[in-house]
C-alpha cells in the first residue's frame, strides 16, 4: 500500500489518539498500547477474524455493517466469560477493490460498535490484500478475579438456558440471498431479520448479570449455532443435554419468513449461528431469581432443557419433540435434514 | 473451512492447552482468555499483519520462518516499549493452496518462537481464505507501571543510537530473490543474510536493559527502516535528528555482497527494514555507563547521532556524510536514489 493511503488509514484510527485515562496509559501512535486493567480485575483476551466471501460478501454487508460486526463477535466472547470489553486492536487487509470510501465505511462501523460498547481502539496494523479482506479484532475486556464463566462448569441437575431469539441471524441471510426486491427493503416485513443479520449486538448486559448471580454454571455465545455451543459446553463439562424442540426462542417473523420460504426454522437456530446470544446453564434453585434480575432488565431468558448425568467421556446431546428423542450433531446441515 | 480441517489446527494448536499458571487464569479452549499482569505492571498489547505476496513469498521463506517472523514482528513492537512478551493470539486465514504440512510448519515456527521469547499462545481465530494466507497476531506483555518507553521524549543533547546492525535484512532478501543457486545456500557465504531476513530475533534484552537505565528518551524497533523509524521518534518528540552514514552499523558480509552486486547497504539500512533492532535516543552523560551495560550482555550498541533543536512543527532528518549534510525523506527509494 502506498504512503499516502497509510496516511488517509491512520486518518481514520486517528479518531481515538490522546486522551488517555481509566488505567490507559499509551493508546495509538507508539509501538504498543499500554494499560492496566482496574484493581480486582483481570484481562479477558479473544481474538476474531472476518473474510470476504468466507465470513461476508459485499452484496449482504455494508461496509459498516462488517466492521460493526468484527467488534461484536469479540465482544460477545468476553461477555460469553461475564466479563466486559474495554480495548480493541484493529488488524486490516485491504484489496484493491475496496475503496477509501468503503474502507472509511468499515472504519465507522468500527467505531459506531465500540461506541455502543465502551471500548476503545488502542491499535491495530493496515496492511494491503491482493484479493480479498480481511479483518482481524482483538478485544481486550475485564472480568473480576477468579470469577471468568468458564465452559466446564455445566453440571447435572442444572438446566439449560439461552437469552433472546436464536436463528435470526440466518434467516436474515436468507432473506438477503433468496428474498426478491421487496422483501429486503428496510421498511420491509423481513426488516428485523435482516438487522439480526447485519447488526447483531453483543449480550453484555446479560453476561454481567450471570455472572453476579453466581448461579451461572457453563456459558457460551452462539457464534456457531446452538448445536455447536451446547457441544461445546457438553464435551467441556463432560456432561450430556437435553432440549426442548417446542421450547427453544425463535422469532414470530421467522417462523413465518420459514414457512413462506419453505425452510425449517429450528435448522436456523442449531446451525446457523451469529445470532451473538449467550447459552448455558444455570442452578435450577436459582432459575426463578435470575429470571426476575432478567425481566427487570428487559432482556429475554428462556430454559429450553437440561443438563443430564451422561456416562463420562461419552457427552451427547439430544433434541426431545413430543415423546421422541433425537441426537443432535455437533455440525453439519445434512445431519440435521436427515433428522427432519 | 471443513470441521475435520478445524479438528486438525485445534491439534496443531493444542500444545499450551492446560497448564495455566503465573496470572493465565484461563488458556485455550474457551470463548476468550483470562490473565493477570504482575503485580506492578501494566499490559502491553500489539498486533501485526502478515500477508501472503504482499509480506513474504513461499519462495524467500519457509512456513516455520512465516510463523516465526510473525511473532518476533509484535514480541519486537513490545521490546520497543521496554516491555516483554507474555501471551500471543494467533489469528490465521488459510487459503487452499496451503497444505495441512505447511500449515503444521506455520504453527512450528510460531510455537518455537513462543519458546524464544517465553511466549504463551492463549487464543487465536483459524479460518480460510480465499486466495492469500493471512496471518494476524495479537501479542500481550508487560512493563513496569508508567515506565514504558515512549516515542515521543527524544529531547535535543540525547545521542540518537541503534542496536546490533541493520540492513541486514533487505539484504538477505537480496540474495534470495537475486542470488543465483550457490549463493543461497544454507552454508554459503551470505548465509547469516539469509538468517537475518527469514530468522530475525527481536531484542527484548536490549529493550530491558534500556528500561533499566532509566536513560533512554525515545525508542523504536527496526521494522520499517532506520529512516522511517528516525522519522516516527522525530514527529512525535517534535525535535531534528543528524545521523552520520558511516556510523551505521552494517555488517561486512553485507557491505560485501553490496559490492558485489552494486547496490547500496545504507539504502538496505534506511529503507529495508525487517531487522527488529531499537533505535531511540539515551541522555549523553549515560551513554558510557549503558554502553557498558550492553557490552557485558553481549549486545552491540552504537551511537550514530544526535538529537537536534529544530524548529518546533518542523522536524527533520539529516544524514551526515563527510562535510555535507542532506535531508534524509521518510520513505521512498526513489528519493533517496537522488541522493546518491
Amino acid at each position: 500500500m502506498a504512503h499516502d493511503e497509510f496516511s488517509l488509514i491512520r486518518q481514520w484510527t486517528s479518531r481515538s489518539d490522546g486522551q488517555e485515562k481509566d488505567g490507559l496509559t499509551v493508546g495509538l501512535g507508539d509501538d504498543a498500547a499500554v494499560f492496566s486493567p482496574a484493581p480486582e480485575m483481570e484481562v479477558v483476551a479473544c481474538c476474531d477474524a472476518m473474510v470476504e466471501t468466507v465470513h461476508f460478501l459485499k452484496e449482504t454487508m455494508s461496509p459498516s455493517d462488517i466492521g460493526y460486526k468484527a467488534v461484536t463477535s469479540n465482544v460477545s466472547d468476553v461477555a460469553a466469560m461475564g466479563g466486559y470489553a474495554r480495548y480493541a486492536l484493529v488488524s486490516i487487509a485491504v484489496a484493491p477493490h475496496w475503496t477509501p470510501e468503503e474502507c472509511q465505511g468499515i472504519y465507522d462501523g468500527i467505531y459506531a460498535a465500540c461506541e455502543a460498547y465502551n471500548v476503545r481502539v488502542i491499535g491495530g496494523d493496515t496492511v494491503s490484500a491482493p484479493d480479498a479482506l480481511h479483518l482481524s479484532v482483538t478485544v481486550l475486556g475485564e472480568v473480576e478475579k477468579g470469577r471468568a464463566i468458564r465452559r466446564s462448569q455445566a453440571r447435572p441437575g442444572q438446566v439449560v438456558f439461552v437469552t433472546g431469539h436464536v436463528g435470526s441471524s440466518a434467516a436474515g441471510l436468507h432473506v438477503l440471498l433468496h428474498g426478491d426486491q421487496t422483501t429486503v427493503e428496510p421498511s420491509g416485513r423481513w426488516a428485523k431479520l435482516i438487522e439480526a443479520h447485519q447488526r447483531p449486538r453483543a449480550q453484555v448486559e446479560a453476561g454481567r448479570l450471570l455472572l453476579e448471580s453466581g448461579a451461572c454454571g457453563a456459558l457460551n455465545d452462539v457464534s456457531d449455532g446452538l448445536a455447536s455451543e451446547l457441544w461445546e459446553i457438553a464435551e467441556a463439562s463432560a456432561v450430556s443435554m437435553c432440549v426442548d424442540a417446542d421450547k427453544i426462542p425463535v422469532r414470530e417473523d421467522v417462523r413465518a419468513y420459514a414457512l413462506l420460504s419453505g425452510q425449517d426454522p429450528l435448522k436456523w437456530a442449531f446451525y446457523g449461528g451469529e445470532d451473538y446470544q449467550l447459552v448455558g446453564t444455570l442452578e435450577k434453585s436459582q432459575v426463578e431469581a435470575v429470571r426476575a434480575r432478567f425481566a427487570a432488565a428487559g432482556i429475554l431468558l428462556t430454559v429450553i432443557g437440561e443438563v443430564e448425568e451422561g456416562k463420562p467421556a461419552q457427552p451427547k446431546l439430544s433434541l426431545r419433540s413430543g415423546d421422541s428423542r433425537t441426537d443432535l450433531p455437533k455440525a453439519g446441515y445434512n445431519h440435521f435434514r436427515q433428522r427432519e
